[in-house]
């Protein structure tokens, strides 16, 4: 179970069957840094073109397809003081008439003040002078190359992961992803300091982090959609536009959790669904929007032969 | 600011311009017991038929179309000791081909200890035998009379409120609506002892309870969308389908809401909600879908003129 | 089978359970002049307020919750020289960033020649200098008093029909509403001199027009959507949000007559509707957009029983 | 202009940047022979898996991103007397409730009689057994690889088209790709015998033919989407879901034409298309669906420069 440093001299704008730049064994931990989704690096130099590079892709021995990919997020380091957001809502969040009346796209800087953990507007309008908000590291884009010899760009997301945008993917979290190419192949990048729910300006707090994940194989163990945890909560994941799509794979998926490796019937899975589920919206400004479906493992029976 | 007692003899099935039941005054209480969905009381008698019979309505003196009619909703005390929940998982919640494998829509009864403050099915399938779930009230449906003379069933939202099956809307939550129509006439039923986001099963824990409510009225304020407080969040709520147009007018009165009263400017509000908001789901299931934009107060200025 | 003449005083905003002007047999005609959809008549007087006046409701004696309330268009006479149109796009119907770059809202006068039967701009923009179409009218707006007591505005659409804004809606053509209430109810109005798919810009060539319908009951003949039947072909029409629930409802509509009234397995169905099927577009515009599900006649079996 | 003739050894099921088979001058026409959408030769041979095999791709020499690939239909011959469907109706275009009582999916055989130019079941089903339509080949899925790397299976379709499956897609249609990768990289295949609107069983009749285009250049003429040209109408292809983004991309890229080619302001634009427009369904099967938005050639003004 070594541990391995990524050093990127290129990057991919799309999730794909790309060449690996680094083979890992099952169980091996990756540290790496990425670019913030623009391309440029800690240091301030545009090293790639958006959108959102990404570092890899990772083969993971003996990944097969049917397998999950199982990725703990250990450790997000931000390594930059700066970052920057768009600055106007996204115009596909909002009523339609109400588009005429959004000031042009620009983008705004951030300070972060990584001993204090926090991060501020630099130069915020009026009503946002005291806005300081908390550091809350998270990925925005990984995932794993799709079937079939696809290749997605990394403004998308889809069955293999992609720019899902969800503010839970961040340390302490456990992610799966169907394998559906030997090796897996695994790609990270786009990382934010701090997102709203929805990341309805187009972006969170864009910039540049050191990332530690530990990547493992699950032998067969199928699965159609993403699957995480954390330490008090399952979820899945579903990409898709409509929202109410996305909202139909995530809870499938959910569903295909509960009868299979919780062992529950169908009405049994439904019960527990219907009174304790919890969604909650990655990203509503990509081409394929995210949701996730959560439970709490407080309400959840013991795994089968667990 | 009187308290008033209302004893409904009839009940409807509309939210609509239709005589109300009792008039009161800006700023009274009113305590009322509901029946469940179905139409049954706190002694098991069916004193009304489905979707989810409203009591009401009830003229608010002196509320104009303009205005925002406030709810408070103080108490709410569950008075029978069962209800019911669907025990299938809708057809619209899941992936179009899993809706083959779904068993037929049954319905499962559940036991309310109002001492203890929890709910459990009273025959569990299996895995399910330790599910004890703590009460969670809520209202499933209320609002006021829309614009126009229009009567909208029970079963479905819109701008006026209506069947939105937020589990937010408990006690503590104070709530606004728009005020169509002179009196504004409020409805109020169809309360839940605990539902899972979405009402995935088409049902939270569908029982009867004893309601108290405060009517207020805010003069001149006008809204295009349900608002609502907590102690610790503002929100809006967006009725609609897809899940995201619900969400476009949910942001899109969240936009409102922070460029009039709160005084920001769109780009400031932009960087405000595009860092900081929370989406949570409310209903799934009915023919419009609900979404809630929020937003901790923590993070607001302090509203303009105050 | 009388012929009545209905010349209103009073117009609606909604299709619901409102008194009823006229009442007539099974069977009957009804001749009535429309107002233009924002209220003005004929002679250019503003006689009452948008959206969309109905003339009616007009009750058909006998019809019953459960029966099919059966309209044949006979005749449709522009009785006015003007009509008007919005100018711009509507903003839901573009991509959301398209919005942005959108002209302001606003309408446009069109000529109608009454003799040549042919419409065209009173101050063309250039480049369509040329354009003169065909008179092509159609309603706009008509159908039933919805289930339940409710009342839906004249700016959109249900299973009860509305403002469906099909350009289907014209002379020889032949429509059944589902029957909610003893007698129907029928509302009829905002008729068009001519009109794109989709009502694109909001509007179609709004004007005022003389309308001949012969209303009829089919008795014990539920449907849950609105049907309809020109001299080629059947069809069925949905109404609802996304475009994609619209198909789904007039889709089912199609395949409950084929399996009911022509007799087909659902597999025979399928097989007719996958290789002959053509669907249009009503309007894309209101709350409510609308799905045409067509066959050809030339493909049907014999109806059962006759 | 020479002629060519590609007989492939490999398919592709991926619209990518995969290395072309065949390399043609601009203006140059190209005959080749179709695998069904499963993979199955004229002769009955298994040569390939599904989805979709793909002849291809064939390089067109300059042909650079930013222009556009003109692709003419001249001529599809079928080569095999018979081809199959589906025999249900997908689950996604019935409401949800209904497809618990859809039948199981199945596959249904058809017999092509060359001679007549007809297609009918081989064990039609009660009431279909007169069922007898004319053949009406069209190509399901064609175009070019996408942007930025990216390959896309041939499942789906996108900006640079794909499985499309719109019927209009036949003989003596002209269509424009936009141009992502040097040498454009065109793929053909998935022809159909015959199929309604929206693919809806989820197949047309699914069959080989031989097929001849003709590709040419179009120096620097930008487009966002497909766009096509029959003898009377111009026409826009929008891919996406729900269908409603897919219509506003159709509809994006008319207004585009329209202000680009035909020099109409936006408002010019918007009343042509608001009264002449029309809407045809793609496929509402594939994970995108297509929206056809297309203006007859009568009501068009004469085009810049020509």
């Amino acid at each position: 179970m070594a541990v391995h440093r990524l050093v990127p001299t290129v990057w991919h704008n799309v999730l794909g069957s790309v060449p690996p730049v680094l083979a890992v064994g099952d169980g091996d931990t990756v540290i790496t840094q990425t670019l913030d989704s623009g391309g440029t690096d800690k240091d301030g130099v545009r090293r790639w073109h958006g959108p959102n590079p990404m570092n890899g892709p990772i083969l993971v021995e003996g990944a097969e397809p049917g397998d999950a990919l199982c990725v703990d997020i250990v450790r997000m380091t931000p390594i930059r003081d700066t970052g920057y957001t768009g600055s106007v809502l996204a115009a596909n969040v909002v009523e339609p008439e109400r588009v005429r009346g959004l000031p042009p796209r620009a983008s705004a800087n951030w300070l972060i003040d990584r001993e204090a953990g926090t991060v501020r507007l630099e130069a915020p309008p009026e009503g946002l002078e005291d806005l300081v908000l908390p550091l809350a590291p998270m990925i925005g884009c990984f995932g794993v190359a799709p079937r079939l010899g696809q290749a997605f760009s990394t403004a998308t997301s889809a069955e293999n992961g992609g720019n899902m945008d969800y503010r839970g993917f961040g340390p302490g979290c456990r992610v799966w992803f169907p394998v559906f190419v030997p090796g897996a192949l695994f790609f990270l990048g786009d990382c934010h300091a701090v997102q709203g729910d929805g990341e309805i300006v187009g972006t969170g707090v864009e910039t540049c982090f050191e990332v530690e994940v530990r990547l493992s194989i699950d032998k067969a163990r199928p699965m159609a959609w993403p699957r995480g945890e954390t330490q008090d909560a399952i979820f899945t994941a579903g990409n898709a536009r409509p929202l109410d799509q996305a909202l139909q794979h995530a809870t499938s998926e959910m569903l295909s959790w509960l009868t299979g490796e919780y062992g529950l019937s169908i009405t049994a899975a439904s019960h527990l669904m219907g009174q304790v589920v919890r969604y909650e919206v990655g990203n509503v400004y990509d081409p394929a929007y995210t949701m996730i479906c959560k439970i709490e493992k407080r309400w959840l029976p013991r795994p089968r032969g667990k």
